[in-house]
């Protein structure tokens, strides 16, 4: 790792249990490490950045974690092992289906006074209008659950992200081409240095603070070079502004060497998104006719990559 | 309300579907304003203040909804009808208890074979661990529901609240000393102001942003003075330094002019607040013994409003 790098992690703060999520994680690894298991990376949802010690107020990006839960369900139906890192309480593989009261919604208890109280199966079936949503969903899960394909990961700060990364990324290097990396978090760019952050909550009798924040430096560049050089990466462009969108993402491949990158506008990213390689862009769409019948633009990107990774896989192996 | 106020609410956008959501608080305040009847508006969670107008990024307020999700469910028990206004994704009354996964993981699906994918009462059993723990629960929420005394209004940016709020505010005005505001809601004392915001993403290129931030005004003063001057008005202070705690209290009854403050400390507010009136303030805590036997800080908070704001109405009624 270079210097600047490896600076930067030593006054960064590491999440207070590292060690035991990196036993789990490599753990995860022994277990679906098998000749032809591919494993891949899922990083989702948005990134906190402290604004004070004893943390009242952050900044935030904006992610609900769509795209990466539902594309973590996707490479498990794909045949992938899955380690989804994700923000905490933003959407999860699979349960993301049923937020909110939604679930409490869809029992119903027995009505008649005396069975009322009774605690069993039939005191607690599912609403038969909810059970056919659930039921797939549900078998799905479990079913991922039994294999021991999916493990998940929460962050919350910037920090608890960037040393999870790095420590996935150690255990996944065995892997060679086999590993896949599939960065849709939303991570802040801008941080503030743990010397020059306040201790207590910043007081509004003060006076309107100004915030100044400073440029995270971009771990592709060692993730790509240094980390996992014989892995598959893809990392992600979010725009709000559509005519900087190739060009940033086309400025990242030439930076950071990698395989793809996903670009997308804020406003689109459901329907559209592009995926640009050094040479080439082109994009996946979903139609309004295909997300009425519910195939989410999730499943599309996945298979595009599933097949450009067991290519990759191909060559490399040929090498 | 002041000019200074009308003039900030002025330029504040407001959430697209006011108009919509005012009319369900006023028929929520028409079915429940019977001679008796108390309302409680309880807030809960953290405002976003956006840093773009293309949101990609915001500051936030560090907030779960702890506080607001469990007091709801209290003030719900002790005969209160309640408006809870919260931030999207943060936690709810009820379904609070069965977060992330916890969810799935408590059905269960017949696995002989065949019946496997019957769609139907029998394939959905929550299991027997877990019915003792979500029955008692589910029948709270759905005798909740079929009587229809919990209205819950989402917010995502102070802006939105901030309209919410007042909104709430003129629907309860007809109550009179029967209504409670309890604002345990974590809102942002600072804001960008829609014409200081840019449009797009800023680029990380572009260097490190610095961000200017604006005091918001304290809405709680239109609140008491104006908006609701016969309500039972319970504001909440949230500091890190315990030194601050109690002058920082009282200072905002002297300014305000409400009848309370819950003052609480970030590290320790899940086992003690103190309860600031403007001559005398006293702690309220839950012992370790009592969170062993899943005693909530919150069960004893609002025992001790409903006395207050009966006392408060019992008074009121008397001039």
């Amino acid at each position: 790792m270079s210097s600047h790098i490896e600076e930067f992690y030593s006054c960064l703060p590491a999440p207070i249990d590292l060690e035991e999520t990196k036993k789990l994680i490599k753990d995860f690894c022994c277990r679906n490490t098998e000749t032809d298991c591919k494993i891949v990376l899922v990083t989702s949802g948005g990134t906190t950045v402290p604004l004070e010690h004893n943390t009242v107020r952050f900044v935030d990006n904006f992610s609900a974690g769509t795209r990466g839960s539902a594309s973590a369900e996707y490479f498990l139906e794909n045949g992938y092992s899955v380690i989804f890192l994700f923000r905490l309480k933003s959407l999860e593989p699979y349960v993301r289906h049923f937020t909110g009261q939604a679930f409490l919604d869809m029992l119903e208890t027995n009505k008649s006074g005396k069975e009322k109280r009774i605690v069993g199966e039939l005191a607690f079936p599912v609403k038969q209008e909810s059970a056919a949503a659930l039921l797939p969903v549900l078998l799905r899960y479990q079913s991922v659950k039994e294999t021991g394909r999916l493990l998940c990961i929460p962050f919350t700060s910037l920090a608890d992200y960037l040393w999870l990364l790095r420590a996935v990324s150690e255990s996944l290097a065995d892997l060679g081409p086999r590993a896949l990396l599939y960065l849709a978090a939303a991570v802040s760019d801008f941080y503030i240095p743990a010397n020059e952050m306040p201790t207590h909550k910043m007081q509004s009798e003060a006076g309107p603070p100004t915030i100044s924040l400073q440029l995270v430096p971009k771990v592709l560049e060692p993730l790509v070079n240094n980390w996992l050089p014989h892995a598959f990466v893809v990392s992600f462009k979010l725009e709000t502004d559509e005519s900087l969108l190739i060009s940033k993402a086309r400025g990242a491949l030439t930076k950071y060497k990698h395989k793809l990158v996903i670009a997308n506008i804020l406003q689109t990213r459901k329907n559209k998104v592009v995926l640009v390689t050094t040479d080439s862009h082109y994009e996946i769409v979903v139609t309004q006719e295909e997300t009425n019948s519910a195939v989410e633009i999730e499943a599309k990107i996945v298979a595009d990559l599933k097949q450009k990774h067991d290519h990759f896989i191909a060559v490399s192996c040929r090498r």
